[in-house]
């Protein structure tokens, strides 16, 4: 691929916190231009408008977008939205159901400024269904949809999981949706209106655990680290010598390797460990067998020798070996990066990545409203009077 | 939008397990003609050959895929796939890291075949990189990301969250990378080679954590439900009278609404509430006087309360009350089926929802190899005899 597979796409993303950021993130690492729209208070994560980033996701999340300010409570903000709409391809929003259609800027009112808009809303329920009008964050649609009922021991209660993971499973469907709305666009000419519910993107994560479930007849006991079904051995996060350690034997080839990898050929005559169901049910023996080795070296030891010998394995790492993890700086995954108001952190680039193309560099957030003129006179065509008639009024 | 946007996309999908198959139900239910590819042995979750679903996530996540075999291990398998290839618009896999090259058929050899292709790969750690070589499954990427660092109690040991969310930030990830990449070629002609690394996708996901590490310069204590800097609150999970619920305020706004929920408007006069930071301080007064609240109340009273009053809340739903979620059948994601080999399952529909567009029906998986006469024959232009001779080779 020559250049980047979004450049000439042009995106209004009134994104908050992390699920429409995370969308719009995606867009502008595949090319997008992405112009990030802020209230004139700014968004829930900027805090003090002069700050590039008051917080590190923001500045993890808003890399690479120009910042305009657009105040839709008021008539002049909603009228000059729907005068610059016409010149973009997508709008993406995940405020909470219907706000920007209270105030008369929503997907109708938008589609029928600019018939070829791709319009795409991700919220907690979907613009559909009973829901439709309910709020929802991260931890309440971990909740909601089982995510909680999965994570922890059988005597813990029902438990987090620690990544956002509802927002970013959100985001990561909404860039797809707008992304194939584009692609049909190309065909057809069509704009579209997009979609997507948070609890919707979760449920087929729960695969493994909803087999167990409909197996069993019954929800099982929480399983910790092992398997939902406990239908699978060795599988589960093992001490190692200064640490813990991941394995996951899901073929009889994995099994053969690990014991190789063990230097334990003996295991491998041991009736109870003759097939992956006798494995299971001899699982409290056959882990012990397991950590007897992992123990007995330092995690990433057990890492190396069980890569070189194709097991399925890895670290527990910390979040301090996760922003220094070689694979991730070897890929240009990560980066350091002097932040001004954050000091040295380690931002990401975009997972898509696409051979040939450079990704864009990690640029610092701009101020709040810091390309208003630059967007709204150098994009948009608006003459620096009718910008400056709009600060006066309010609307940007 | 007239009609589902992929549609005349045509998909060879290599897909194993959870992360190539979710990548292909999202490209087949977005209109694609998706052609899932095995070996004569079958793909590891399909168990018999003349079951149609050995496994519940089998069924969910192959449905709508035409499924042939092919078998790459041998010359005549190789040489039908470089032949096909010129046919298709995407091949997609997960495998680990180069076993199509290994026989010949990796990227560069299809691309040759065909430049126009999209060819797009899944694994662990990404072709890249020190660890190119490693291989991943969804347990191990998520000790290695960090995720298990912060899932659980600061005195519970590393946890892993429930869902595959490796496996299916992989998917959603590996399935806008696609997308994005038909984009392009509907502009430039060019075909793709797209990197996805699991790896990669779970480093955002952790924003708050990271955000906590990078202000305290280490990684502070696993915090259970609450948030991962403790720098809000509420922030929690509630006991109710029959279960749990989330509830989160990261706004003033929230504070009040919840606080009229509660019936409880003498709580905004306590100086130690009086703002995020005050809360933050007094977070288990405040989660005490949250849950003498919840606890009263059934988990759905709370639930219909406090979402009357715009506060962000859920109850923590099990996985019976989960395929039973009258917002999820109500928008058509979920779908009773009696499946002849699984009994009654709930099957689902795509996250990914355009305005007009209908998505396809949940159909079961045909048997391994069913459509090979349709498929090689009918849409590939071989032969009867042609097929046969491959049959007997063993290609097929």
């Amino acid at each position: 691929m020559s250049a980047l597979p979004l450049e000439g796409v042009t995106v209004l993303d009134f994104g908050q916190v992390y699920n429409g950021p995370y969308c719009g993130f995606l867009l502008a690492q595949a090319g997008a231009r992405v112009i990030k729209v802020e209230s004139p208070q700014g968004e829930t994560l900027r805090g003090r408008a002069r700050a590039t980033a008051a917080s590190y996701p923001f500045a993890l999340l808003n890399t690479g977008k120009a910042c305009i300010t657009l105040d839709i409570k008021t008539p002049g903000g909603q009228a000059l939205l729907k005068r610059v709409v016409r010149q973009v391809d997508v709008v993406l929003e995940n405020f909470a159901p219907g706000t920007l259609a209270r105030y008369g800027v929503g997907a109708d009112a938008l589609r029928a400024e600019h018939p070829g808009l791709i319009y795409a809303a991700s919220t907690g329920f979907g613009t559909t269904g009973p829901y439709r009008a309910y709020r929802g964050m991260d931890i309440t649609l971990q909740a909601m949809t089982g995510v909680m009922s999965i994570t922890g021991d059988a005597d813990s209660p029902p438990t987090k999981a620690g990544p956002a993971l509802a927002d970013f499973m959100g985001g990561a469907h909404l860039f797809g949706a707008i992304v194939a709305a584009l692609y049909r666009r190309s065909v057809s000419g069509e704009g579209a209106m997009i979609d997507v519910s948070m609890q919707d993107c979760l449920f087929p994560a729960l695969s493994t655990a909803l087999g167990a479930y409909f197996m069993a007849g019954h929800q099982p006991p929480r399983t910790g680290n092992r398997h939902a079904a406990l239908s699978a051995a060795p599988y589960n996060v093992y001490r190692a010598a200064d640490g813990h350690v991941a394995i996951i034997c899901i073929r009889e080839g994995h099994w053969r390797n690990l014991v190789a990898a063990m230097g334990r050929p003996e295991l491998l005559d041991r009736p109870e460990f003759a097939d992956m169901a006798a494995r299971a049910r001899h699982m409290d023996a056959l882990d012990a067998e397991v950590e007897r080795w992992t123990a007995s070296l330092p995690k990433h030891e057990v890492f190396r020798i069980a890569q070189a010998h194709d097991v399925i394995c890895a670290p527990v790492q910390s979040l301090d070996e996760v922003v220094n993890d070689p694979q991730l700086h070897a890929r240009g995954t990560l980066e350091w990066v002097e932040h001004p108001d954050l000091g040295r952190v380690a931002l990401c680039h975009s997972p898509l990545r696409f051979a040939g193309a450079e990704l864009p560099p990690l640029s610092e957030v701009p101020y709040l409203g810091a390309d208003n003129r630059a967007i709204y006179c150098g994009v948009f065509g608006l003459s620096e009077s009718e910008l400056e008639a709009l600060e006066a009024d309010g609307a940007v």
